[in-house]
């Protein structure tokens, strides 16, 4: 099976997975708009194109990664006739219904699309540690993940390309939340200057430990979301309330912003006067979903 | 050595410890205040005590699990003088005073004293999935590490008592942080309810592998914060800023609560507007803790 890839943009990201290629040892062909880009790919052992229709008949596989889909359009466009049966991977960032649009195009052009994320900055392209996430044909996908893998732990999300840019904005979300309910832990245990007797390392290591536990949680409440149904086990949203107050009450104490708890708490609240002071957290989903919202849609 | 344990208190969490204590194949002596509470443990083996002064004669550990610090203290007290070289690992929850004053009391009645808390319900108890926070002793934290590891995740975090309850509520503003963020990226993803494309399920499978990258962030924060300067890498606070506002357009067309992404966005703002844009996400804890503070204080 031919494993060649091209990679097309030589910004600090294409550079990288481009470098990442080569050191998996996979035959890499670069371009860039711009000359001058390529030569540290070049002494690595990649191959520059002299245009973007050569780079893309060089391989069966091209990952495409410029500074906006305006870019990706101005160099792909001219040179759709020879997408003909080839796959084209997208990890330019952009909104939901861009990835769609190409989507739709590179169809015409008769290519395979797959729009992607790598989740993770350019240092850690290459390590199995990060997540990429890829939308589109599950065939296209499934022929060249092994090639993809070189760059880090490659999941394939769904059918529907705008998912990959869904995913990205979702998770980093989930990302801030933890790091700003970390920061205002690492505040609250007197960590975040002189004068405390547990450093951040320290706590951080409890954290991390408790982590798992909070993972246990989203894994329970996930399907519980699914179905609908809330059932709380031992800890009913009562019992949390009673919780948050302690932790309000040491927010103050410690003068640690109030903003975060003030949120969940206000959350459970609300929840509780609803009537669901026995289920689970998982319930608050419904208070977190704004009424009046638009139909379901991605784009 | 003498494994033996005692455990004061037969309430679902009192009932739950003695449970993994006689499990585990300790010798262990149950005692309750009302009578009728212990028939479940005797039937596995236990051994129930005739007054809370026999059951704390019967091992050199005891560990109590009351509704509250005043039924600690109503139960211990008349029985002060069966205390000298023996420990009491107290699991009663209280403010932080409370276990410093306790720490106190059993110092002059001779006792090592233990403050802690079980990072569960009682459902969890006996499983090494959950933490177990002590502070105190150090030395009776090892002498009985091995006992008490029937219990769950035995973790000692410092001679402080205080510590234990101060890490019982920071861990849960944590937990409470990452399931509210979870539950806006499942608003966000489209998967709470009919009509997304995504299940909870799925999504948070990702999540989970997403919540390792996390974490990582949070290793490299924790010793950035300890030492005050943050360096970014090649995720600055400008980065987050602009997909941040992505976020929130995301959370506009999906009808998610804009609560939690406009809680982290002010953070952001107020840093890159004091000049920090360059920094890591780790200088945002100088924002979460409030001017004015007081001095850093446990109690």
């Amino acid at each position: 099976m031919n494993t060649d890839v091209t990679v097309l943009g030589l910004g600090p990201m294409g550079s990288a997975l481009a470098g990442a290629f080569v050191a998996a040892g996979h035959r890499t062909t670069v371009w860039n708009r711009t000359p001058g880009k390529a030569e540290p790919l070049v002494r690595q052992g990649a191959r520059e194109a002299g245009s973007a229709g050569e780079a893309l008949a060089a391989s069966p596989l091209t990952v495409v990664s410029l500074s906006t889909y305006e870019a990706v359009r101005e160099v792909l466009h001219p040179a759709a006739c020879g997408l003909a049966g080839r796959t084209l991977v997208n990890l330019t960032s952009g909104p939901p219904v861009c990835a769609r649009e190409m989507d739709a195009w590179a169809g015409r052009a008769g290519a395979a699309y797959l729009d992607g994320v790598v989740m993770t900055t350019p240092s850690g392209i290459g390590s199995r540690d990060f997540l990429q996430l890829y939308a589109g044909s599950a065939a296209a996908f499934e022929r060249h993940r092994e090639t993809l893998t070189a760059l880090g732990d490659a999941t394939y999300v769904g059918a529907d390309t705008a998912l990959s840019s869904v995913y990205d904005t979702t998770l980093l979300c989930q990302m801030w939340s933890t790091l700003t309910g970390w920061l205002h832990s690492v505040v609250l245990i007197g960590a975040d200057g002189p004068g405390g007797n547990v450093t951040a390392t320290e706590y951080t290591e409890v954290a991390n430990r408790w982590m798992d536990t909070v993972r246990s949680f989203m894994n329970t409440y996930a399907p519980q979301v699914d179905s609908g149904e809330y059932p709380s086990g031992d800890f009913p949203l009562d019992l949390h309330r009673s919780t948050m107050r302690i932790l309000a009450h040491a927010c103050e104490l410690r003068g640690a912003d109030t903003g975060m708890p003030e949120l969940f708490s206000t959350l459970t609240e609300r929840a509780i006067a609803a009537g669901h002071g026995g289920d689970s957290y998982a319930r608050l989903v419904e208070f977190v979903r704004r009424e009046g919202r638009p139909e379901a849609t991605l784009s």
